[in-house]
């Protein structure tokens, strides 16, 4: 849903136990809080954890931000809570990391500027020339890093510095490189890579080509927050597309390329709009 | 989601405004209710009107079920709701109407056998005979009444009587006669029909031939409850399957079966998990 | 299937028969035409129809262009073909016709750059100014040409005269004026829209709005060639996407953004490609 | 393509090369058979392979199936071809191996008797008791052979034994137990067995406890023949059910199930129609 007027988004996560709704609700019904969109959900395996996601109008509320962290801090440590607080006036900032592909920059940008996907773009990094014009058309600032793989670490702390306080979120729009746990380390959930799918799975090189040889009816995309296990991070948006045997290799890379720009969106439209809780390695989508 | 453990399910709906949620979850929680599910959805047209579905454990919880009723009118005065209570250990009971195709009551049998859907079936009703022998393979009693154009009126109205008081809601499983408002009457937003729906819509007789001259690349199936409005009710699924111009019609009919029949089975499973609110003419689904 | 190396590309529909098949895969095999694909479809319906699809590689093929249409034209003669011969070395080209939407267009534009579409793009022509920037972007000429409800007959008089000679067919990428008989005419099975599309179907103003407070659950788009029966020319393509009550108007638009351009593309490149054949009101899409 | 009237079907893989097409519609056409539905593939990888199905009335056709034999040989031998000629007056027989669950059989013998799957079923098998009284209602034989462990061989050899000469092909719906490789030697291409797919693939045990650990937003199943190589035969048909964090591991088993049964049925519909044909690991399907 989208919230036109300016709203504050609370997410929240602690174990389970009766009460949460209500110190949580009247919290935000005492200080005049109009409710806007509420959803709930609670894991029940081993032990029981709770997931919110609350909206709110921030006209009428009664409190600052400063006030709000501060009151609501006593409920939080009550119920042992993970939990942040965002305001749509203040939209998220994103670096976009690129290679030399194309289709999922262009369908970022153009969402973008469209209006669908609410937040700045300070930069676009690259590690190659050729992205270059594209993110002029868009007027965003494009700063090359290029990274060779035996001064990978140094490459990327650089790029780490300059980044430094400048944005909020990072996408990997087919960004070809291997993240260093540093940089990891320093946006936990908060970077996004999309990548093809395939059912099976065909681990390795030329995985089109393995598919086609295959013969496979579906292919896939999944984009997920990084983690140090590459490409085992929590799955925030999936989908597929199928094909058959008439689609060359080049037919299922074409098919690949619009099912990821697709998911890749997907996922970032949710992390801007706060839907997204991680707990373990499972994402709630709200 | 399906919930072992007997639950309790309220269905809300009323004005939106501040304080709903937290008089709700501290009613909940002041008896000692543990919160399993929650979900909320606030409509802003014209009008803002707010929907909420909870669930929560029955053990432990404090009220009886009378207890229950009358603590909580209080609230809903209060709020002006709409509001409904479920006990997960009442199953509701259905009566399935069908005539001489058994695509979809093949599928809700086998379903309902398999136990995913809870509900009880004390009669499968149809204005022909060809379906008993597979009630009856499935231990579910069948009546026959034959309805005539003549005497439509009164041959619903001996149905209706025979209905009354055994059935929770109706589901029109390829129920090939239009009800009587008298029957939509006695079933408000309880009876579920099932029709095809085609990209675009061909209104009128042989429409699987319409569509198939027409060269469709789709067909879908439209799951909704009845009201006077012949297929104009509150919908509550939806689903679609491709096709191409090598299906013949026959296929086309072949498609259709199988996503009418999928597309009930999930609205049914909604309906009986308590999942489905109706304000105006829309469907909320939890 | 992409083909890279140049072919040719043969289009027939016929009254069904014995002996086309060999006739025609005789005559490609005699001039030492290595056939690439092929694929045929009969339909049976009061009359019976033939089509038929066939590629061969263009290298190695005995005969020039002026050569095969003269010595196919017997062939064609003697099975009563429509029939139409096609190079990929000579790529389509395209006029597309905008309004002030550039969800479409971008999608196509990029599409294009990137190799997807084999097609010219001599021209952007629109009734206003607002997407100029983009094709811009894109090197393609862009010519206003406003159009005013009085004089629509001779604004479009205007433009068709500009066209004459330029291109071989047009999209109209949510091109908001309807096009003049004499347009129509010009161009037969020619033209491509795109519309959305619901269901149930919602005639006349605020489609998304009426299926916002219908709560549909499923939204759709349908490209198809243009008649003189508004929208209801043979269809190319359709695709649909899930929605449910969360979505708001807004979102519906949205996601109706996505599947209108996604199901253009799809259309445009079996365009392109000379997939698509028609028959009465029905396309054969090989 | 459902096809009516008595029809002979020609299913033909060879190396690709001019003329074949021709030789195949001028030998049909010259024994006076009126073709239904023709459909040709190459593939162009390293080798170059050609696939052809093609259908024709039975009627009017002047040679009778021996004499269709002899008289094509020459000219399989000629294009070195693998080939086989099916009559959709003899129906496939196929016998159906299952362990417990019951929702793949059940769909399967539901279509069955609806007309939807042109097969006879001699008999049903399994290594278990539980699901006679299903097969029972469909009138169809069931036969138990149970399998241990240490004796699976020679159990599997007796089953073997019995089966032979009375089938064409067999379905594992949901058969719990590993084929030794000398049933698979004796049905190549001939065992359609469906298993579910995940994105990523959790190998191993409890797979749908695992996808629900891990979030996922989509599960598949894959039908595919059998060869030695366990689940990694030729890919029949595929497909996916969406999901999300509101799933528990048992709805992702309903939904699996669903999906299953789905695809299954596809898969056994293409087989027994003839329009699937196999070459090294893929699988071509007209």
């Amino acid at each position: 849903m989208s919230i036109h007027k300016p709203a504050i988004t609370l997410l929240i996560s602690c174990p389970d136990g009766p009460g949460i709704v209500a110190a949580v609700s009247n919290f935000i019904f005492e200080h005049k809080g109009n409710i806007l969109e509420s959803d709930q959900h609670s894991t029940h395996k081993g032990e029981y954890v709770f997931f919110m996601r609350t909206s709110f109008d921030e006209e009428g509320f009664a409190l600052s931000r400063e006030e709000l962290l501060a009151r609501f801090q006593p409920i939080a440590e009550q119920f042992h809570m993970q939990w942040s607080v965002h305001y749509t006036r203040q939209q998220k900032r994103v670096g976009i990391l690129v290679s030399k592909l194309d289709h999922c920059l262009t369908d970022l940008l153009w969402r973008w500027k469209s209006g669908e996907l609410p937040m700045d773009i300070p930069f676009i990094i690259s590690n190659h020339p050729d992205l270059e014009p594209l993110a002029d058309m868009y007027g965003v600032p494009y700063y090359l890093f290029p990274v060779r793989r035996e001064t990978r670490g140094a490459d990327q702390q650089r790029m780490l510095e300059f980044m430094e306080g400048k944005v909020d979120f990072l996408i990997l729009a087919r960004y070809m490189q291997i993240l260093e746990p540093s940089v990891v380390a320093q946006y936990p959930h908060r970077i996004i890579n999309i990548h093809h799918s395939f059912l099976p799975a065909f681990i390795g090189a030329n995985p089109y080509q393995r598919a086609f040889e295959r013969g496979v009816k579906l292919i896939g995309a999944t984009a997920h927050y990084v983690t140090d296990n590459l490409d085992e991070g929590p799955i925030i948006a999936q989908d597929v597309i199928h094909c058959n045997h008439r689609d060359t290799t080049e037919d299922l890379v074409r098919k690949g390329r619009d099912v990821e720009r697709r998911v890749l969106a997907e996922a970032v439209r949710l992390h801007t709009e706060n839907r997204v809780l991680v707990h373990e390695n499972k994402s709630i989508v709200f």
